[in-house]
């Protein structure tokens, strides 16, 4: 029977010819590469000799492919495995004991492995709890007759994973605590839209309980709005639509498929609009540090919210939506639960809903654990690897998939040194952040204390935060960096055997498959980094060019078990990775590759001429757009049209000028005489991407500092490009204009010899 | 009768002996040192050959020493003395044809003098003009019945050199045009304590015309202050205590000494708190850069004064205070007239003064020179060396003694080249600033374009604005370069016979002798740059540590003819620095030693260690005072001073890490191998006066972000240290102490080898 759903769930992922009949094979050798090490390892330890003797490129271009094959092949699948269970024993939120625990484990892991340096590096910060021993719960009741109740919690389903008395309770992080009955209004997914639905059908939601679906988007922004609208709790739940698509027979269902099983729930964060802790924007959290706000304050900011919220089952939410009163949903708010959506409000029989959250405040420590290994060149330099470490259940998906291969990553650069006597030129760090469940809390104090000497010296930071699901890579990029990711993908064997046989032999070619850009036909759709993981304060407040990826399925949703508590290192093993983990291994060997390149490349491998091209053609025609469509009403709007079209003209002069100069820049490259002259073409190419930084922040949002990149207040997981031009009430902001022309002026000086 | 008048002024100064009897020697050669240059040069060559050989340190400091040496030999004040009577041939306000006819004349000789890419550096700004047909007059009348007027010019006493028709208007920069006719209140020096002794004495301003002495202090912050108490106009006089100490006999002004004469004024800016373009804060006025407020908003905002100014004479004062009513002005407020001064308002026989000023405001363009000498071993490591060229009218002290010297140190280092084959080891760049005078626009707008570049590449910012007079050197620098330019002092002969004879045989011990530190004797007293010239952004807006420095007489009180016409070269030669420009050539030789040190030096001279145990000792302290004295008026003020106090704990203790580390980083300097590893070295040290830059800006001063040395918005020439953490309304500002908290955080860090 598992078997036969495992098979049904790979076959939808196209995975599995549907007549092709395999068994799983569950500890089968990795799909080995062509590898010879002892003639390798003597080819490069010839070819060494060689290079210390000066000799030039085409050696050095040999050994460097043989230092990639070499730590691809290092990487070993059973050491993820066992890290993989190591790391995910106990649920791990971050600030509780078993959180530490886990950190101790990778600090000591990765000492063991060979990295130098590592410790902890800490930060004091405001975090939320449940009430372990209280779970939060709801019921559906008329006074004292009561309907329907919930125990609060998800019940355990693999005991040998899942035993921890406290890992199935249901909860929202910063939900404040309380207590609210009242009637219901189905808010759809909470957009803008869904609430200008409702106002224009006349249902109003102050004073009631908003209930809404996940969908897509951020949950944080969903309950900002539904307290905006005025409603009194929130409960988000997860349709079936989305993570039973299959139906809900226990069948189909978690253990025997990867779909949500009848209890389960998202937990997740819901605080709104900021990254790090909630009480020290800007400045890290360390002791002495001036705390701007307290919790009330941050409530009232509408960074933390005021109502509480619980996340809820599709059961529960199939318990709630079969009594509701109310016109109907509209046709595209109908979701996968078999019954009429309706947008109440009131139950039948005046029953009504009452929700009761336990939820504490605490300042807690959290502990990024940092290591690295010293270039051998530029040991100043730094390439940054990172991923988070803490979870909300036992998060062997989501983060600690991630993890387990990072730290397999450092081991095979250790072993590759010890064998070949090869160092990395530049400084690779190795970084796993805590907090990040939170709000980016452990990446974000790091980047606020280390802000400037990133600056200085980060060459890019790469974070892969976790495997989400096993269909294909997805990456997120700035224009400078697609080149360099399209050469490393297409370095990677293709996991999947499906789709080598289906004439797709790389990485990159079932990724080009999936995600074809629309506009630029040769390459993979890639969007800009957006703010669900902790390369966002790298590049929205440091400025550094960052690149975000993970194993995902094709679909704008999460994968169905996302933050449950059947997160555990089962699901990896049988029902998402089980061809012997090959997917974790495909996704190590990107990240390696990507680490090398930047390490090794003496010129970073950082191109500006595209991210000049994509403002050209990408990001000032909409400017220029959305000024033409602006109607004048009086005379001092068409003068203000008139300064408008001048600025928008100065910007496009301004970015031709910026290609030109970094045509002329890209010339001088191969004419750098030695380590000392590429090292200022280096620094140079770094300078560009600090100029996007306005360092004020954009829109009195200070923590939002990227002119082209930052994330918008309305949507925290868009990537929507210069959300600040467009974000304004007038709708353009013409002095938002001008920073941006600032930023490519300076982006221009830059790489110029002098003033 | 001259004679005898020019030997006052020197016993005045100190630099004759009573009894001396010298004629001032007008074409003597410079006080030569002692040089063989055949021998030298044949030296220099042979050692240049053994440093290509790789030989080692004490070679190269035996070539520093000769470089230095040569240089400063081939300062020609023949050159000097030629240039600056090129540069002066006309008045040249920034913006003028004139000014712009000068701008041609530095690039053209800058390029003859062998820099290399001499260009304009331009930005069109907003400036203020009089309405040069229309002078700016003042009477004193009742009725129709007029008792004194003014024809509103100096007059011309020197036919050969200041035959201008319009040089002699008296005017005031950004004074708005307008007729106002009112009784007058003297103001004594319009400082806060002076409006608090009127409030005292029942004296109100509101409705009445400002009558202020110029004593010390920064005009703008005066006219500011007047306009607050409700004045509808300012006169602001020159007091004969300050510019005629020696009576205002015929024979005892200008230009038989260097004392103001009857009808001179003192020109000058009366903008208030911004540096640059008033219409375009914080970003560079080039085209299509958006203008965040115009004039109207500019005045509304405090920057622009809304009432007239005039500056009057000594003997238009005299007039108006010889029929003043009112009580006897304090003792303290009487000065140099023979007369006293009474407070108004009110004159004799209900007289009135009426001020007429012309003005209009215009946007111009303004065109910085620049010009730099390649590194030969860093040409992407920049030393800075500035002063500005616009002036109020002629300018022969300010700002040309400074643009003449700067124009033969740029011939020294050429000419230096080309004797020897050396070339400086990092770039040399020469800057001549426009529109320095209406509020350092120049050199704003610059460092706003090139911001990004200079925080990477600029070394240091030398600036020397002017000679203001002829006594001894004065310097205003950071604790870190207090080393570098004492060393670069004491190599400086000193320019007076009569000092050498005192038994001071250098620049640096008249220094010592005028300017004992009183703390720590063992140096002279040197002050942070304040907001007085072109250094201000390089160290308010860009972190640049920076070096301003001037010769000057040895009181608080500037030189009489300041910002007068009568600064034309006969004012140099014959009543400043008749023993042939020796003082021009000693301050010439202080530049180029300074720049020559930043230039060479393998290792940057800037020594952080100063700079911590300043933090430590001088900074650190008042504000544990300040403390220290706030009474607790109820709990929660209690729980506050122990939570300030928590935070000047840590202040603490972070400065001492911060000591501690940059011992430990200069323990590393000598085990550097070769010039990357002390690239590395340079980056960091760089890298350390960055972390004083709050890019937001201190309460709410956009331009003011220097954590330790941004000028306070009350006093625009003081240099308070740490300005914002005092200058608020709570006496002590919590979050200010938490980001000199950060910065000298993120300050330990720069050293740091890794996070």
């Amino acid at each position: 029977m598992e078997t036969r759903n495992l098979r049904r769930r790979r076959q939808e992922y196209g995975l599995l010819e549907a007549n092709q009949d395999v068994e799983p094979s569950k500890h089968k050798p990795p799909p080995s590469m062509p590898i010879l090490p002892t003639i390798i390892f003597l080819m490069s330890m010839f070819i060494f000799i060689i290079v210390v003797l000066g000799y030039a490129t085409t050696e050095k271009t040999a050994i460097n492919d043989l230092i990639s094959r070499r730590l691809m092949e290092n990487i070993d699948v059973d050491n993820i495995k066992n890290y993989l269970r190591e790391l995910t024993k106990e649920p791990h939120v971050a600030g509780t004991d078993e959180n530490r625990r886990v950190a101790e484990a990778i600090a000591r892991i990765w000492t063991e492995n060979g990295l130098e340096g590592v410790h902890f590096n800490s930060y004091n910060v405001l975090l939320n709890y449940p009430v372990w021993e209280k779970p939060n719960t709801l019921k559906i009741h008329k006074g004292f007759e009561t309907f329907y109740q919930t125990n609060g919690t998800e019940p355990m389903i693999l005991p040998d994973e899942q035993g921890d008395p406290f890992a199935g309770i249901q909860w929202l992080a910063w939900s404040p605590p309380g207590q609210v009955t009242g009637d219901i209004v189905f808010c759809n997914e909470a957009r803008d839209s869904d609430f200008q639905t409702l106002k224009e059908l006349e249902i109003n939601v102050t004073g009631k309980i908003a209930l809404i679906r996940y969908g897509t988007g951020f949950r944080g922004d969903k309950v900002k709005r539904a307290q905006h609208e005025g409603a009194t709790a929130v409960l988000l739940y997860s349709d079936p639509a989305e993570v039973a698509a299959e139906g809900i027979d226990e069948d189909k269902v978690y253990p025997h498929t990867a779909w949500m099983p009848h209890e389960g729930v998202q937990r997740g964060s819901i605080i709104h609009g900021m990254f790090g802790d909630p009480l020290t924007p800007v400045l890290p959290s360390k002791p002495g540090i001036y705390r701007s706000r307290d919790i009330e304050q941050a409530k009232r900011n509408g960074i933390l919210p005021s109502i509480p919220a619980l996340p809820i089952s599709y059961t529960t939410a199939f318990e709630i939506m079969k009594r509701m009163n109310g016109p109907l949903a509209p046709k595209d708010w109908q979701g996968g639960l078999k019954l009429d959506y309706r947008l109440g409000h009131g139950l039948h029989n005046d029953a009504k809903v009452t929700l009761e959250v336990h939820s504490i405040y605490e300042t807690k420590t959290i502990n990024n654990v940092l290591g690295y290994i010293k270039g051998a060149e530029e040991p100043d330099r730094f390439v940054i690897l990172g991923n988070h470490y803490d979870a909300w259940v036992y998060g062997s998906l989501d983060p600690n998939s991630g993890t387990a291969i990072l730290t397999e990553i450092a081991n095979s650069f250790t072993k590759t040194m010890k064998e070949t006597s090869w160092r990395p030129a530049r400084t690779i760090f190795f970084a796993a952040w805590d907090a990040e469940e939170y709000s980016l809390i452990g990446s974000t104090e790091f980047v606020e204390e280390y802000l400037q000497m990133l600056q200085q010296r980060a060459v890019t930071y790469i974070n892969m935060d976790c495997i989400h699901d096993n269909k294909t890579l997805t990456l997120a990029t700035t224009p400078s960096l697609h080149d360099v990711v399209i050469q490393a993908a297409k370095r990677i064997p293709n996991p999947s055997k499906e789709e080598q046989q289906q004439g797709r032999p790389t990485l990159y070619d079932t990724w080009y498959h999936y995600y074809p850009d629309e506009k630029y036909k040769h390459r993979p759709w890639m969007k800009i980094p957006s703010g669900n993981s902790d390369q966002a304060p790298f590049q929205n407040f440091a400025g550094i060019p960052v690149i975000d990826f993970a194993f995902k399925n094709n679909s704008p949703i999460d994968y169905p078990l996302y933050h449950s508590m059947y997160e555990t290192p089962f699901l990896n093993e049988h029902l998402v990775d089980w061809d012997n983990f090959a997917i974790h291994l495909a996704t190590g060997r990107l990240w390696i590759e990507l680490a090398r390149s930047f390490s090794e490349s003496e010129i970073l491998p950082i191109n500006h001429l595209a991210l000049a091209e994509a403002i050209i053609d990408d990001y000032i025609p909409p400017v220029q757009q959305a000024v033409n469509s602006i109607k004048p009403f009086d005379q001092s709007a068409e003068a203000a049209i008139v300064q408008l079209n001048d600025q928008v003209h100065h910007v496009q002069q301004m970015s031709l000028t910026f290609k030109e100069t970094i045509l002329e820049f890209t010339a001088k490259f191969s004419k750098a005489k030695n380590r000392f002259e590429r090292r200022s073409i280096n620094d140079r190419i770094m300078a560009v991407d600090r100029c996007f930084i306005n360092p004020v922040g954009m829109l009195g949002a200070p923590q939002s500092r990227h002119v082209l990149f930052s994330v918008s207040d309305k949507d925290s997981y868009s990537s929507r490009v210069m959300a600040a031009v467009f974000d304004t009430d007038a709708k353009i902001s013409a002095r938002q204009i001008s920073i941006v022309h600032y930023s490519i002026l300076c982006a221009t000086n830059a790489v110029k010899e002098f003033f």
